[in-house]
């Protein structure tokens, strides 16, 4: 498997889960701890933390650490494969419509 | 959990496998049976069966059985749901730039 699509199998894979979403959302207003982030939901920090590192992993989101201080930055252009993607798909069907159009117009203008 | 989220959920579960994602290119050059679809995967029918499944329970594909041949069809408008929450993501930052601007506006003009 190519690393584009091993990339998008990670990425889609982390955007699975509603806490990770909300993660993301969260992100969008700047940069947060960990600890800021954790105390928005009903689970465990061990629990949060595997929601910490699977963004990291797939590289949505960085984290830096200083002190006891761990800070989470969302990488927007991350979700840019999501965005190419789904723009490679219209860019097939629209292909194959115009290749359907031309069809058409072909047979019209052989009747 | 809302219904959206669920749906969101199942779908970027779905998007997350190279298999299924080329099962949706396929798909968008029009309806193809599953024995079609099927030969051009190196895997059992079985396995390329559950495949099919997990896009058809997300609502990814219908599919409809004639006789013995069960035909896939591709749902673009599913994909929209992707598409919306790329968008919502997207004006969340968008709300965030503008009131840093009138921060700063308003900040230069108190100064």
């Amino acid at each position: 498997m190519d690393n584009y699509s091993h990339e998008l199998d990670t990425v889609f894979v982390a955007l699975a889960d509603p806490t990770r979403r909300a993660v993301i959302r969260q992100l969008g207003d700047g940069p947060a701890s960990v600890g800021e982030l954790a105390h928005a939901y009903p689970m465990a920090l061990p629990s949060f933390m595997k929601h910490v590192r699977t963004l990291e992993s797939c590289g949505l989101i960085h984290t830096s650490k200083s002190g006891r201080v761990r800070t989470c930055t969302l990488d927007r252009q991350r979700l840019a494969l999501v965005d190419d993607w789904l723009a490679g798909e219209r860019r097939h069907w629209e292909a194959r419509t115009d290749r359907l159009e031309q069809l058409v117009t072909n047979t019209e203008e052989t009747a």
